[in-house]
């Protein structure tokens, strides 16, 4: 069987291996002090263009989201979050065990809006029982969201302004990053996602690394102390310079927005193909997750040799499902989807 | 500079890096339940010889401790641990941030005894305002300890039995387990481990391994819904199937107990000359972590070539140092440390 | 002004108030130890007509709910609640704070029924990713609800064994229980409250007391060392026997149903006279939380003299107000506002 | 049986009860926003005289340290106590539960001293592994001491400064503050207290009240948004005037002071008693709790009579008990205790 049904199925890029193998018994401090860690926080700010900024890494990306998140909020708050948020239904209560409630906001495409950020602000604002109510303390959003939608400049401009005209810190959960800033319809760099954040991370674990995340914390307020929270919430890798490797190795020659826009392009191919042959989707196909509604007869002729996620829509003798593509899917499992694709009648 | 100051220094051992190369464009499904996985697991159950013992990987010893200590207290229960347990001192409150108090009791050597699990039950069940104080729920100990001490079968055996009459789970933290079943004192097998712990962890971080631990959970009763808690605690790997498979690589041809009794080899010629030389150790030198009293002028010497730690106590112009040896340790280094130490004057 | 916003504006029952004066100086142990307490217990158990229940007294609603719902979820459940329910919204995160998700379902009229549960339960088990969602753990519901409107006995039959087939613990948060069983629409006792839940509370904050909720575990399951839990969320009152005076009181010669029947009484009179007039109600006006729609001419007219709650909803020239009757309005007040009502025009 | 074991046996004192008899019927809005509250704080104030300064009501201790604690500390902070502290040994954890660890410090009466602050952070700076740890982020003191001892001016005044060195919050439990403000050789006011402390609160519950602690948040840093974590924390009391009503007698005419003195008169004449017949105490006895050893052969006579606290220790033939004398402490009973103690032969 060929899979595409997420974006975590291979092991790691072959430049990452090739690191580790190299660097195998070299002796590092541990727990992220080395020097290959340094470097690659070097790497990454250099991109963010942020003076101030710090980088942190761990290993995956609900102890990212948890680690962040409590390591913000004061007790009495919450986070908004868009109802499909992955905080807010993939993570078995991680951000609720840490003492917050997740403030769910309705979203059709995974999205969040400036608009209505400010309309909780002042919801809660005007509610004479405020204080019997959880204050909204931060904003979660994510990029490409869950439904592989992505957000356009002015967007997260306008999200930026509104959450700084409350105190609201801005947190961006990139766990794809790389496939939001490689995107047909994206007019961002990762300049401007450290502009617009006070918190976000650079997704590693679904973009071509082992595992990792690189949490970039351009806000100095939120900057204090963070390695204890790191640890506590049980993040702190021991061997550290593995995160190190991996995210020097993305970030040299430009390799992270390279293979991500790999990946974006045979989205691309995947999601016209689609197109051509009629089929309807989910939500707009913008980056490496499509969730085209396939007839019925197609995808039990294609789940013959394909595995894709089912998605538990279905709609006119159609199965919804989501195809991913990722950094790491080979040109020959990408050729035999397109000609199959190609061939349904 | 060549280090000793830790058992985590180096990368993983040559055979699992050989294994991440030969699989790394394998596709697999995620988050731990692939094939791999269920070979490894299949594995580490054949030598722990327990009948509906289940297995779960995680990424580290901390991540480890709160997961498992979390899914098993009851919200108003406590941990029993050695004063100097690695839960009590190094994990930044880790267990506290799940809502449990870690009940300290004192220890010279890193262990907890039988007949001290006892009196903290009793004193307990005694008092009149028991409802008032928080009620020991599980017994933590460490095999070795952080103090490089081990426990002899008996020992394990006694607590077991205590632990049994009052219904309390014994959890055994087994980030460096193979340098206690290969410790030269040791008495015990994998499978004795087994029969005396509801819950232990054999840990590979810091024996030959990249990164990942494998809890062991004997006793039914705290089985149920563990990947729940994994997943709510930011302990659910993504790309599941390389924990499996170093732990697959651990555990074939016997690679964990070979390696890890090279390391304790080496931690026992060290541990010769240094008597040789009239040193005194802080606590019995029993596995792969020594804490010798250095007289402080060799100390100094050794320093322009080695890393160790400083273990903050002095006593008659001598400062205690840990030095530990890992199933990573190079002959090299090992003969240059030896070489070193014979050579004082 | 004369207040109908809430039904915990005055202090509590003359008859409570003797008990307190004529028994101030007596002594007795603390902690709900003391034979008023044990007194009390007896009286409600009287009423509940369950073998093996036990009885605990608590200061407040809030405090109740999350000490509770803390000691039957497991580390990584949720409480299936309505989205209007009183944890969801009212209560600060007081829930999310012990670690716990509230799982909210849609609602009309604040009620739950027993295939909202089914329908959520199957969800969670068809679920692939289901252990990457919170589990449902047991169901929170409010009689009367947040809306006023109260249980007929078949749907909280029903809704006992839906949860009952699915082993979710059933807990009735009922702060005002007694306007409930002496609404003119119910069908219930509580015998048949007893039976159906598996934890409830009988409030009389709202009911006659000065402060104290009852709760009764008639689960022996969820019965063992609930004391430490109360302890452990700072809810164990130290001069613990002026709950137990305040319930004893309540539980003799049927004050409590006396005292919210005449509450309920007032409650209808008030609602009869408005829908005579043609107002409408937001939910069902069954219990002494009444709900109407008020032309914005009146509401500015009795503003004069009474004070009621504002509800934030406006409709064709009317705002919606809550007006509450509870056990201890006076005769004089109610008399003001019928009197006041009748003279609309 | 007469009882002198705890300082909470009775109800409250007379002038409370006159006023919750008086105004009963009253009706003033909920959750402590009413005038009575409002008047209770201005008189708690005005003996403060700390400009800026904030008044909060809650029931009870635990709940009061609960809620203050987890409003201050940081997610991975920790509060520094004495290991006798109430918060270490008889709050079941309620601290561990809002996720901090109690950071017990030594102590052989009870009281912390500046020096150990010091050097307790000093450690913790100077430990190049200190981001595995919790991190101090506050002290905890009582005054009285749960061994019944007091501070001193100058000792307060050193711990305020070196916690100012440090920004420690330095926070006082004052559930006996009475009994330490008229204790012979107390130095201090309400006026020095609420200088030397960020935040701290005067106990009603053991002074004459029926229940309640009026929290000072002498620190603006700690005064925002705290009513938020009151009604998370489950303490929002929903008559709230019952508490302001209570403070209000006891800050009129200085009631509290002196009925706390009269307490303090009569511990002061049981001890007279007990030295001259050549007892010893386990700790020095300074207010209104007292720890002596008395010979087995007194202690069953008196036991035909009078209760007192086993306090679980024995030394040459003697028991030690606790025996307190409280606000509420009758004449009748404190004559009959020391008659007892005088015929004692």
């Amino acid at each position: 069987m060929i899979h595409f049904e997420c974006d975590y199925l291979e092991g790691c890029h072959e430049k990452i291996m090739n690191a580790f193998v190299a660097t195998n018994m070299e002796q590092t401090c541990g727990y992220g002090e080395d020097e290959i860690c340094a470097k690659a926080k070097k790497l990454i700010l250099a991109q963010c263009k942020r003076e101030g900024a710090e980088v942190h890494f761990l290993v995956g990306g609900t102890q990212t989201n948890m680690t962040v998140i409590a390591s913000i909020l004061k007790s009495y708050q919450g986070v908004l979050s868009a109802v499909t948020g992955h905080i807010n239904v993939h993570e078995t209560g991680a951000i609720e065990s840490t003492g917050h409630k997740v403030l769910a906001l309705p979203s059709a495409t995974g999205k969040l809006s400036a608009a209505q950020i400010k309309e909780a602000m002042e919801t809660h604002r005007k509610d004479p029982a405020h204080e019997h109510v959880v204050q909204p303390g931060m904003v979660y959003i994510s990029n490409p969201t869950e439904n592989g939608t992505i957000y356009k400049k002015n967007e997260l401009q306008e999200l930026h302004e509104v959450c700084a005209s409350y105190e609201l810190p801005l947190f961006l959960d990139g766990a794809r990053l790389g496939y939001a800033l490689t995107a047909k319809e994206n007019d961002m760099t990762l300049e401007d996602i450290a502009a617009f954040c006070d918190v976000f991370y650079i997704g590693g674990t679904k973009v071509g690394a082992m595992f990792g995340e690189a949490v970039v914390i351009t806000n100095e307020k939120y900057q204090k102390d963070f390695r204890y929270s790191i640890k506590q919430k049980g993040g702190m890798f021991a061997k550290g310079r593995m995160l190190g490797l991996q995210f020097e190795t993305l970030f040299t020659e430009d390799l992270y927005l390279t293979i991500a826009g790999e990946a974006i392009r045979k989205a691309e191919v995947i999601c016209e193909i689609l197109q051509e042959k009629g089929c309807q989707f989910l939500y707009p196909p913008q980056s490496n997750q499509l969730f085209p509604l396939l007839p019925k007869r197609w995808l039990k002729q294609l789940q013959e040799t394909f595995v894709f996620e089912p998605w538990g829509i279905e709609k006119d003798e159609c199965s919804a499902v989501r195809i991913c593509t990722s950094a790491l899917t080979s040109q020959d499992n990408f050729e035999a989807l397109t000609g199959a694709l190609k061939a349904l009648v």
